[in-house]
This record gives C-alpha cells, structure tokens and sequence, in this order.
C-alpha cells in the first residue's frame, strides 16, 4: 500500500478523469458499491485464486469467548474488503435490477485489496477501471467494450497500444480438431499461453515435455510449420486462415462482427488465452510495445453476473489495470494555469487573499508562499510543482502592480 | 454501507469535481493515503471516541493457536480501516516531511469508516473532504481555509451558507472572567454548546440544575441580560462587544485579523463551541438555513500532526461533510449533451458504432439502445438518466440522415 504525494496524486487524478469522461461518452453509467461486501458473497467461488487473497473484517463485539471458541480465522470476520470489481457487480445488479436499463452499461472505478506477499510492482491496494455490459447477448457488447477501451487509451495518448482478440470457443475448437483429448484442453492451453515467450518449437517441446499424447502434439506441430500466408484485416478471412480447418462456424462468424466493427488497433490474435476459467466467448487483452505485461483486458463471462439472481445474465466486460497504465501516460501540456505569490511577511492577509480570489476567479490556481531567505530552492520546488509563473507581493502590491516571471 | 446508482453517483462525481477544482485553485495539494492504517496507529489516542469505532482487518494466516490464545479482538487485527483522514494525515507528514513545502497545504477527498449502529442519516462509509495548513502559525491559515471553503460553498451554489467562527482561548478566557474555575470549563461547553436550541434562559437553566457554582451562573446570565448592541461587521469592536471585558487581547486580534480578510459569508459567534477536545484556536461551523446539523467545520488543532514526528507542527483545517453537502446541491444545467441512438436489430453494429463514434468526437454522451417493443418506458429511463435528445437509426441511416428529437 503507497501515499500518493501532490505530483502523482495529480497526475492519477487527470488519468481517472479522462477514463471517466471517455467510457461515459459511449453510453456507459458510472456507480458505486461499498468496499466491503459479506464474507459469504467474497468466498462464494466468483473470485477463484482471489478469494484466498481478501482481508477480513473482525465482527464488532467479539468476546474472549467468541475468540477462544472460533476454529478458523473467517468465523470471526462477517465482512471483507472486495477483491475486484466483479463480485461487487453481481450482487449490485441482484439487488437493482429493477431499476437499471435492459442492458446495463456499467462503469466502476475503484481499488480493490489483495493480501498478496509484498513484492515489486505488486500492491496491496490498487485501482481498477472496469466497463461491463450486462443483459447483451450479442457482439455488440464486445464491440461497445473494445470501441470505448480503444478511445480511452486513444485519449491518454497511449496511440500504440493494440487490443488482441480471441475467443474461447476458437480455443477450444481447434484444440479439438488437433486432436487434444476435452479433459487437457484447459492443461494444454497453459503452454500455449506461452506462445509470445517460447515461439512455437518451445511450445511443442513443453507439450512433449509435459507427457501430452503424441499425436495432437505432432498435429500442432505440422500446423506451426503449415506455410505463412499475407496478413489480413481482422474478419473472417484472417480467421478461418488462422486455424486448423473446421472450428466452430459460429463462433467464427461472431468474432469476425467484432473485427468487422472495431478500430485497426484491435487485432485478431488466434493464440490468445487469457488464463481465467470464466470466460465463455470473446477474450481480450491489451498490450503496450513498452512493456512485458497487458495493460488490461476482458472477456465475455456468460453465467457468472447472475449467480446471486439464480438466473442467467449475458455479461461481458473490460478492465483496465490502472496502475500499470497511469506510468505510461505522459501529459505534454500543463492542466491548468498555476501561479505563486510570493509575498513580504509585513503584507496584510486580507491584501494577500484578495489577489488570490482575483486571480483564481480568472481561471487560475494560486499559492501564496511566504518570501524564503533562499529564494532557489522554493522556486524548483514550485516548478516541480507544476506551476508556471510568480509575482512578488510586498505592501505597496496591488493587482495592477503584480510583475509575473516565468518559472523556467 | 450504500450503493450508488447512476444519477446519484453522477451527481457525486460532479460535486467532488467542484470541489477538487475548487480546493486545488487556492493552491491546496491533493494526496492520498491507503484506506487501512497500522492498528496502533489508528488506536494511539488522536481520534477520540471514533478509535472505539474502527473496523480491524484480520492479520493473515492466523492459526487455530492463534485464534484460541488470543484474550482480545485487537490482538488478532493489524490493519484498521480509518475513521477519519487525520491520524493518515499525521502519519503521512510523519513520513513524508522532508518531500514537502515548508508550508503544506493538503488535500484529501477520501471515504472514511466507523462502526456505528445502523441509524437513518448515519453511514458506515462516508467521504470526507479535508483541507488543512501545515506548518503556518499564523492566521493566514485559516484565512486561506476559510476562503477556499467559501468559495466551495459557493461554486456547489450555496449561496445561503454561513461559516460561523470562534475562538477556543475565547471562549475560556471568557468563561475565567465569569467565574468558571478552569477544571468546569468543559463541563460548561456542554451545555454552552446547546445555545441555539436553548436559548438564553434555557442554558442558564440547565447549568443551575448541572449544580455549577452560583456565582459564574449569575454572572453569565447578568451578561446575557446586558443591552443588545448594534450588529457590526466581523471586526475587533465586534468581538469586544459580544464577550465580557477583559478577554484574552492576543486571540482577538488574531480572530479581528481573520475577519478582515474573509468574505461577508463568514459571521463571528461568540458561543460556538465545536465539541472536538483536540482544538487549540480558531474554530468554525457551516451552517445551511434548511438544515438544522452543520455540513462541516473545523480549526486550529496545533500539536496533534506533530505526535508521531515527536514535534510541534501547527496545523488547521477545515472538513466538508460530503454526504450532507451533496443533498443540497442543485444542478440547473445538465453536464453534457447525451442523445440515444434507438436502433433496429437489424442495423450492422459496426453502422451503430461508427455512427456513435462520430457524435462522440463532436463531444457528446451517446448510447445504443435497442428499440423496444414498447418506447415510452425506455425514452422515460433515458430522461431520468440525463438524456436530452434520441434518434431512429435503421438500416439506411447515415450521420447526415439522423434527426435528432428533443425528449421531453
């Protein structure tokens, strides 16, 4: 868990609004739930690993009785600090249902807690930006999800950014096709999901290494090896050119929809297997050429939103991680226009604040700063501040009088 | 523990907004500290009566050993969540001093927990907005504090808002005066502090039944009973006139001071007591005509950020009860032009989404809904959701086709 100080706190702050601002333009609604949910909903089997990883909240008015006679530690914690957003969800929509659209685009921006081992890029607390659309069975909830997690980063300014797509199903099917027994699919594709790292004789040898039936192994190999064809535009061509022949038409014809109505930095990537067991459909992740790791990502998760309402919700949704996304923007110009008054000590509070107000209700920020003996060491540390400008105040200083300089 | 729905939370946002720009534009800078504290911490004596009501977190991988020797809850939390923003805000200047301004004004906008009874109006989680001054010792603190709360005030629309001010060495030196031996002061701040719903009699009454010395009772009340005087401006002459000769002339020029240099929406109150034991000066409360709680206050609190650096560090603030406040606030204006694009079914998506796009880049909120058997219900929703405008979109629509209807 960090302290954020001005500068940082700032720059999140500008992040959070552009991501606000961006999913709200396409039609998503904001809310919010509270950071605590029941301990029997966090540990309900929605979290998987996750649910391992929540805090636990001590029951008020526990006795040394409750204390002596409790066996396991979640007998003495009635609530919990949620883990993701998503649990969250699913009991917000069984509770309001009758009050949300017929499909409900939400966004939920807020941290989440894990108790993970303290470890280097890891934290405790952190923020996650999460757009769902519920009650849409159809892609058009992928193609609403892709498209506003597109503009977003296109508004930060991270330009290069390309969203890969794949679906499940695909996965799965081809998987089939080569002739990978149902029961080692999910085993399989955890090699697989090493593809980027490995190429594709590591991926093989891992296979053989990991004892799987020689033939579907050989099978994917000779697939590898099949000749490169030219690349193509996200569709059905570059799908069907992609797999082995035969995977689910279906599923082919729903993903290319998705590549047909989406922006050129969303990309149709057949290897794709985003390691979580619930999703059902389209998966999808964001990489950055800067760095190792995805940036975010999602997924259609059919069956898991209405768990709590005993029925089904189609449900897909998008998530960006926050923390790994606010280092990678850089913001070229100032937000707003700051400035210092730097002011004698003989100068009357009311004259002080009364250039204040002035000057702020023209639109901009001001600090007053007491004239230090040393004037440096204040002035570096109002540019990296962020502010621009300053002007001296002594008694005889009047709004007319005030010489701003350049921090430069 | 509540959920927000979209217009509330949309409302929430929007006021936070005003606020954050507000605050920032008098040159206060934002932090943020995790929402969990060290258990000691939060237990070391800085939060009054709110310590008893702070939520532990477990500490993680306790054993059934663990759980049976433990004698009290405490012993098995860690972790706590905050009550309030000020013990985080010691322990981050505690940490942080040396990366921070001589002068440091902080902002913190954050939610805040107490296990209080379930009782209308009272929350569990509730958001605070803090601004304080550290390291001044002069009364531009509170100058600064009290104008840029004004001028929040203001912004959010409340016109009708009063910040009454006092000083703490005020009101004991006045209470010497009368008689009051020092060791009954806070015995007669109670009841003091129920001015405005006892009335003059009432306060007499109750202090001659609490069994106070007769002689200070007398006397307050002969004081009460004095001629009334003209109202004069928050000034000197009008300080000296609302307290018994003789009170401390140190703390009236300061409050004299303060008064000059605020605007006109900010009152003296020669009784206001604001029961927080921790404050050592000025001190001041928010009043709306339709409420009859304070939506805020706050004041010198010198030596309580200093506790965990061991020194003296002066310090004021000022506290916005965000959950009252944003009952109050009225929007005239809708935020941002949102239309609906009402689609038939069989419209291709990537129509839909570039349809939605291009209105996006012209700077509005756009949403795809799917048109329903029945219109009315969902144009209702949309209304209730800020909507001002919708389209049909079918098969042949274009951008230059669409026609835009008023939803009214």
């Amino acid at each position: 868990m960090r302290d954020f100080l001005p500068a940082e706190k700032a720059r999140r702050e500008r992040v959070l609004a552009v991501i606000r601002r961006t999913f709200a333009s396409y039609g998503f609604d904001e809310i919010e739930t509270p950071v605590m949910e029941d301990s029997d909903r966090l540990h309900a089997g929605l979290g998987g690993d996750n649910e391992k990883l929540a805090f636990g909240v001590l029951k008020r008015g526990l006795t040394a009785d409750d204390l002596h006679d409790a066996t396991e530690p979640l007998q003495l914690a009635d609530l919990g600090l949620r883990y993701d957003l998503t649990v969250p969800l699913a009991r917000f929509y069984a509770t309001h249902r009758a009050e949300l659209p017929t499909v409900f685009r939400a966004i939920q921006i807020g941290s989440v807690w894990r108790a993970e081992r303290p470890q280097k890029g890891r934290y405790r607390q952190f923020v996650q930006c999460d757009i769902d659309v519920l009650g849409e069975a159809g892609p058009l909830a992928e193609i609403e999800l892709l498209t506003a997690t597109a503009a977003t980063l296109d508004a930060l300014g991270l330009r290069d950014c390309t969203i890969r797509v794949n679906d499940r199903r695909l996965l799965t099917s081809a998987l089939s096709i080569l002739g990978f027994p149902k029961n080692e699919h999910d085993a399989a594709l955890i090699t697989l999901d090493k593809l980027d790292k490995l190429g594709h004789g590591g991926v093989i040898a891992e296979l053989r290494e990991r004892a799987f039936p020689a033939e579907p192994v050989d099978a994917l190999e000779a697939f590898f090896a099949r000749p490169a064809t030219a690349p193509l535009p996200f569709g059905e061509a570059a799908i069907r050119a992609a797999l082995p022949e035969g995977v689910d038409s279906a599923a082919i014809a729903e993903l290319a929809a998705i590549g047909a109505a989406v922006s050129a930095s969303v990309t149709f990537d057949p290897w794709l297997v985003r390691g979580m067991g619930y999703y059902t459909g389209t998966i999808f992740e964001i990489a950055h050429p800067s760095v190792g790791y995805s940036l975010g990502g999602g997924g259609r998760y059919d069956g898991m939103i209405g768990r709590f309402l005993g029925m089904d919700v189609p449900a897909a949704g998008s998530s960006l991680g926050f923390e790994r996304l606010v280092e990678l923007v850089e913001f070229t110009e100032a937000e707003d226009e700051a400035v210092a008054l730097i002011y004698d000590r003989d100068v009357a509070p009311q004259v002080l604040v009364s250039l204040q107000s002035e000057l702020v209700d023209a639109g901009r920020r001001v600090r007053l700063v007491a004239r230090p003996r040393n004037l440096n060491p204040v002035l570096e540390q109002l540019r990296a501040s962020g502010f621009t400008e300053f002007a001296f105040v002594n008694a005889g200083t009047t709004a007319q009088t005030l010489e701003f300089k350049q921090l430069t």
